[in-house]
């Protein structure tokens, strides 16, 4: 079968890989999308970073570099591996694409995101969505019902949104100020929405901007370039502040921005993967006693996310800026997203 | 009477003031004892911080410099104002200094702390410990016992501390690393043992090394310039990491150091108040999940605070390093800190 495997930085190629079976414990899918994340594009640039590079195989997959990538999956079941009984070939579902040790318990609530050596399937190994079928522990497959397979690729990045939005501790009614509105920002500003929060975008890009308030997820879009955003969030929240903020720019100033904007006592949910270390404004974090709390990918948020938008309290249709064909990969999905980033939330590859 | 007043930076006098009466609904307090604190050693050598300049009245004292100082007190009741009958003369009483305004709640669980122009008595008006007698709202005058008064003056560092460990949600048995040994991370660490917790301090100063171990507060005493104090922490937690931090340094390697030995899911007390904005290893933030939570003096923490002294599982009497008279408190009192700050946890006045 196709996929596109990751060789090393820059060198990403479509070939020809041993179709996948449905070994005991695992479901096969059949993929029907599987959208490009920033991370992919990040390797491609920057790798291997998540991608154990050839000669250092992962402690738990046992792969190393090339691997097959991809991890924003929808599909199909196929076949079910023996032991699997609960779902039903033809079923819809999405994969939760983790590689967490067998010794991590799999109890609801398990912190398993934490876990020694966690990696994920697509970027280092176990296959990937990006080829035409992959094999996946039962654990990680969640159905999805009746919601349209295009919209169900996008549940991956959507659960970071929620996850992060767990991490806040937010409720409806509460004010949540977003800092950046790239595909991580908006999706997480999309949750802050359906879960019953006014929400304030912060973006400086015009396109973005443009898609945060075609898509509705923001109540308020403001741009630091043309407005002093803790001053509109305060003029906003009759002089309070934001109850709760998300850092999605990965960028200190707006860092700062939250930690000026929200209220005291607030949260505040790192979400950005820092590529530096930011300089931050530590003072305002203690004497407004401020929560800064990381998060990372997702844990026992898949069923929740699903719900939300099987319920259609989210439409994630807007979101969709692209499909292509596995082929066209490098030219039509890795090159657009390094060139025209800004006009696109998620690009869909069909395998 | 006599009492200490703040002119400005660098001009802190002991004058002849009006000694205060028991106005309807406060407590005058004949001062037994008051502490030197490092917020007296700034607005001293940097100042005015808290204290409200000359001309800029503080909107809820109406004062400005001069004012009298000091915020750690403890004394005897010597009259009560009209309407205050739940306190005896003679009684022994400490001092939680705010000035907060008159329409926030007293409520039990009010973050009174975090109100809008929160001040402290002793810096920004309302009289001082560092003066002979103080007249204070009954709703922050504290009974404490039979607690010796040269102790109880150190109930109000000591609340710092307890509300740090209040924040960040430890529970006995788990294992709190403490950076930097100054006076409020050693009484932090007092706090934490005194909960239940395994203490393990992080401190480069000889003095103060000596002073964590001849005090007990740690179980461990290690220095970040003979060891590498992540791989020592997760040594001493069979891999683990440290359950909760609490950076009391105000040195960025300092908070970097907490990131990399606290385990995944921790929680960080940030008690240092930055005079900088540090550069910060957010990325182990993130992929770690780790709370960074700010702290800003107390809530609600003195009974408890004063309880666990009571009780005796906390002793104060070795943290006191000093004891002079009110006339030499530039001398022997703001200049042994300046010179000699590592020799000292608290210098006392009885004034
Ligand atoms: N924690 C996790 O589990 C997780 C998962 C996925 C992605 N991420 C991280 O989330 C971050 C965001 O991802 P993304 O794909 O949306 O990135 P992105 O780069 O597409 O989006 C960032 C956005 O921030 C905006 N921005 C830049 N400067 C700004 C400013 N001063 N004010 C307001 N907005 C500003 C940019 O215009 C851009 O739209 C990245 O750091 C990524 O690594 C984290
Ligand atoms: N949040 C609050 O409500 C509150 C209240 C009072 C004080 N504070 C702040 O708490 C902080 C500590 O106060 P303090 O009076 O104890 O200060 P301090 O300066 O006396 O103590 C700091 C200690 O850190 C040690 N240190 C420096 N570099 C170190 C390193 N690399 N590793 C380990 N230890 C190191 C120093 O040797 C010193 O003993 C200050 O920033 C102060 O402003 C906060």
């Amino acid at each position: 079968m196709k996929a596109a495997r990751y060789h090393d930085r820059g060198d990403i190629r479509i070939e020809d890989v041993p179709a996948p079976e449905a070994t005991p414990g695992t479901v096969l899918i059949d993929v029907a999308w599987c959208g490009i994340c920033g991370t992919d594009l990040h390797e491609y640039l920057d790798g291997p970073i998540f991608v154990p590079p050839a000669g250092h195989p992962h402690p738990i997959s046992g792969e190393a570099a090339p691997v097959t990538l991809g991890h924003e999956m929808s599909g199909t079941v196929a076949a079910l591996g023996a032991g699997v009984t609960d779902l039903q070939i033809g079923e819809h579902v999405v994969v939760e694409p983790y590689i967490i040790r067998d010794d991590v318990p799999a109890d609801p609530g398990t912190e398993y995101q934490l876990s020694p050596d966690m990696n994920f399937i697509g970027l280092a190994g176990r296959g990937g969505g990006l080829s035409e079928r992959i094999a996946v522990e039962r654990r990680w497959v969640h159905p999805v019902g009746d919601l349209p397979l295009d919209q169900a690729a996008l549940i991956e990045p959507l659960s970071v949104g929620h996850h992060a939005f767990v991490r806040s501790g937010a409720r409806s009614g509460d004010v949540a100020l977003v800092g950046g509105g790239g595909p991580i920002g908006l999706l997480t500003a999309a949750i802050c929405k359906a879960e019953g929060l006014t929400v304030i975008l912060s973006e400086v890009s015009a396109a973005r901007k443009a898609m945060a308030t075609r898509t509705g997820v923001a109540d308020h879009v403001l741009d630091p370039t043309e407005v002093d955003v803790p001053s509109e969030v305060r003029a906003l929240t009759g002089g309070r502040g934001a109850d709760v903020g998300f850092e999605c720019a990965g960028v200190d100033v707006v860092l700062d921005t939250l930690l000026d904007a929200v209220r005291p006592g607030a949260a505040i949910v790192n979400v950005s993967i820092w590529g530096h270390r930011p300089v931050v404004d530590l003072e305002k974090l203690v004497v407004k006693e401020i929560d800064l709390r990381g998060t990372i990918a997702y844990a026992n948020d898949h069923a929740a996310t699903i719900e939300l938008v099987r319920s259609g309290k989210l439409d994630l249709a807007p979101f969709i800026t692209g499909r292509i064909a596995l082929d066209d990969l490098i030219e039509q999905g890795f090159d657009q997203l390094i060139h025209h980033n800004e006009d696109h939330v998620k690009i869909l590859v069909r395998p």
